[in-house]
């Protein structure tokens, strides 16, 4: 234990599968921008994981699967010995400047397009474009529902409630490559699966402007708006991706559970509409299931993949593979903040990948041939046809 | 990666618990018949797993850790290289004929007893004993509950449903080896453990009637009525078959966890009936727990053995020996239309088991002699006893 | 497999993590005393694992992992080959005596604190003192809030019930280390999150004696009750565990999840009292989860980790520390009634971590450094931390 090696340990050798993997180009289909702020240790505790702040109990942050994992892998990007400590990591990051770190740890990845969720954070993070510039790389902007809603009922009122949301929802469409749902955030994933009447919107429309009036926020949290935004997100044809399973403390995570969306996803079968089930963590064999049993379901374990460790993400990954079928499952990051995460998240991703295949092939599973293409789908080529990217055809890598 | 052996790769060398469980004959306690017409390639893939076909968004079923597994396992049976493409070994399988394919097939898997559930695709599946007659092995039947209600509204109607119900599964128990329950896909397992009265069931039957004479199909999915199928079969004395967990989009797997079931396992304790609680997956822990607190409930992972992989079958056996007493696991493949399914269910099943327990011998922790006392159970000595299958003695081998 | 070495194997080497593991001294922050009479075969199983007692079906509960680990595992503590049958250990067993065992297996530990619920087979189990004494360790008592509100309601029925109640925990607290509630066994944990008024309790504590004056025991399965306990005990500033997963039959596992609790947790946050989740299994990934978004929470697997073998044991620590924070993770063994569950829980703990931190410093993802700092925060400096434990220095080792 006396030395490491100084760059990412991504494979043991120089194994065809692991540089087969290593440079696939990847499709992060559910990502957020980056912060461009010098960060101290508190703000970068804030969004290392789910934990909304270090506390006074556990110790600092770092002290975690995915705190570890930046030290030791991010360490090295910055030129600086793996398995730092957090103060010198910091010092360093400093020292770079967020840009320059920013785009050093987002070229590490080999990240092709990201699909950007524009609806969190919305002022202190890079939008799609700019955060592709670092990279070079294409974006996508996954235009998220309830936000519409919110500024709907702020600015018109009850009144044209549904037209006005169908309208802009239908403008959003235009330009963005697909909707997102964080109906798990706001009133949990046990959806009915009927679209709400429109006299049944106008109603509850009525009664939150009516809050609202009383002096409640302008969040959405209630449940017949939701499954409006989504029967209309549906309508207008793009994939919707849904916040599913693992979040921070706002969620509920019983909740949170794939399983609970049975009745929507039986709902919306047969309509030419993907869902994306985003994280799914730690139901995620649940959502494998729902994938395999459903053609339009797509899969992933991003966040997780990241939050659990090298270890955690072979162990997480494989659980996903047994049932959902290979062109189901796509790459994410889920990568907000913080460009360290998209660096862990796209190294566990592949040292997960290229350890499942060479496992399957050395014991005379799988072929090299089956391999390579199942890497491929999951890395881009699953993303690239359920989202129909550029001309569907794969980039020539 | 250049070749594969041509044979069945259930362990790498010469070793002594690879070869006893090899030599094991397997006791199937859940399955059904198989398909006698030649498939083309969408109705294999309809048959392969739990989706109901392939559809437009994942590509060919095939690409499934089940369909990866048939073109590696079953290849080589049907004379062709490991891994071949899905048409070539779809085109060898119709060369062959659907019965030279099922023969060499079941006799590769060293079943030496079917329990042959006879309640599903009654008209397309081989019966038990001609199942049983492609490999010489022994036959018997497993009776579903509730198409023995639906056959009695259908011809008697509402007016004497409780009591033609209990006779004719009276007369059914004469014959079959074990009763079995599809509450999950029906009305959920979360079911009141009381016994219902029969005013209560003669009111529902009026009603199923009412909705049947009104146009419904003669379909049970009343809670009242599944209640009492249950109890009239724990009258019988008869083992008790419960589908638990994954299956196909029919039933709503939120709905399939075997802790609803604990109320009514709690209730039928100490009535000298066996619970089976089949399939479990992905809730085989829970099964585990269950099968540890209560002395009458049996365990498999069959179904999820044929479908998650080779490394899945492993974890997610090694999962289900976490809790369960090892006198409460029974092995079985709930192979269904294809004989492929039985073949890779049992060839997973033996490589999981043996995985398992030559780690535990080699790190010392089990002794080999306990290591095949436990083997033996689990292949069939524990379905001998539950089922009291012929004397009760275990076949020699 | 031909012969075994004669003391515990719990490392393969000299290897340096696994000598600095085994020699770290544990604080078993939730175990229950030993009893002190010598025990024939059935009474050895009715304490080895959750089943009550061994029944006509599944044959020995010494078919279960934990059975086999105390027979590989205690064996050569008390002088005897690994793998000894279960009778030749019980005769030696008595030949020993239950204190000259208990002393063995007990020091065999490396436990240097006790924390012992002292609210379960009051009359048959050794106390903190008594217990401690066995090894030279220190104990602490965990005081149950339940069974302080069953002897309020018999002694003074229900007119000053919260008052006395308030009175009685208050006097606990100058004495005890922490509470402990069983809510999971009465009422499951899926608890409303408000503080109960005291005319909700006045009312529920009149109804619950009225039951009792007609002839119901006077066990507490009030949800109003519980909640008004658990409140007075968050009041008291104690830490608060928690029985969350795995039990007994008497519980119902479906209401044992702990992301049922998140409301409470929710509502306890910020309060100073940290919130022990015991056990957890098989919502370990829950309740990892819960402990990163939640400072206040603090996890273990004990109790799984004596009963789910030395292969499961690795895999549910792993599977904790995948989004567990490193300052949130306990040792317990859960230990009651068998010295032998003692034992095999520290073995496996030891042997669970070892191979965890092996494997981590091997593929160059964790330093020793950080290695060695988790070692020690989990073994005891969390639970020296959360249990504000004599000086809160850690014991020098």
């Amino acid at each position: 234990m006396a030395s490491f090696p100084d760059d990412t340990p991504r494979h043991s050798g120089g194994d065809a599968i692991a540089e087969m993997v290593d440079a696939l180009p990847l499709v992060d289909h559910h990502c957020h921008g980056v912060v461009r702020e010098t960060l101290d240790r508190p703000a970068f505790e804030a969004l290392l994981c789910e934990a909304d702040r270090p506390g006074p109990w556990h110790g600092s942050l770092f002290d975690t699967q995915v705190g570890f994992s930046v030290r030791r892998l991010c360490a090295p990007i910055l030129d600086l010995p793996p398995h730092v400590g957090p103060d010198e990591y910091l010092e360093r990051r400093a020292e770079l400047g967020a840009d320059e770190v920013a785009g050093r740890l987002l070229r590490a990845t080999g990240i092709s397009e990201f699909l950007v969720d524009t609806g969190f954070l919305q002022d202190r993070l890079t939008g799609p474009d700019e955060l592709a510039a670092y990279v070079g790389a294409r974006a996508h902007e996954v235009a998220r529902l309830e936000p519409v809603a919110e500024q709907v009922i702020a600015e018109r009122g009850a009144g044209t409630f549904a037209d006005t949301c169908r309208s802009r929802l239908a403008d959003a469409s235009r330009t963005a490559i697909a909707f997102k749902s964080v109906a798990a955030y706001r009133v949990g994933l046990d959806l009915p699966p009927e679209r709400p009447s429109d006299a049944a919107v106008f109603t509850a429309a009525v009664r939150w402007a009516s809050e609202i009036a009383a002096g409640a926020p302008a969040r959405l949290a209630d449940e017949t708006l939701v499954r409006f935004l989504i029967w209309t997100a549906v309508d207008l044809g793009l994939p919707l991706q849904f916040h599913v399973g693992y979040g921070d403390a706002d969620a509920d995570l019983a909740h949170g559970d794939p399983l609970l969306l049975t009745p929507l996803l039986r709902a919306t079968a047969g309509r030419g509409v993907p869902i994306m089930l985003l994280h799914n963590y730690p139901f995620h064999r649940h959502a494998a299931y729902l994938a395999q049993v459903f053609d339009h379901v797509f899969v992933d374990v991003g966040l997780a993949v990241q939050n659990v460790g090298g270890d955690g993400a072979a162990r997480v990954l494989a659980e996903l593979l047994e049932l959902a079928p290979f062109g189901s499952v796509l790459f994410s990051t889920d990568g907000c903040g913080l460009p360290e995460l998209f660096h862990v998240g796209t190294v566990q991703f592949r040292t997960a990948l290229t350890g499942f295949l060479e496992r399957e092939t050395r014991q005379g599973r799988w072929s090299p041939v089956d391999a390579e293409r199942v890497a491929r789908l999951i890395a881009g080529d699953n993303a690239r046809r359920a989202y129909r990217l550029g001309s569907g055809a794969p980039p020539t890598d």
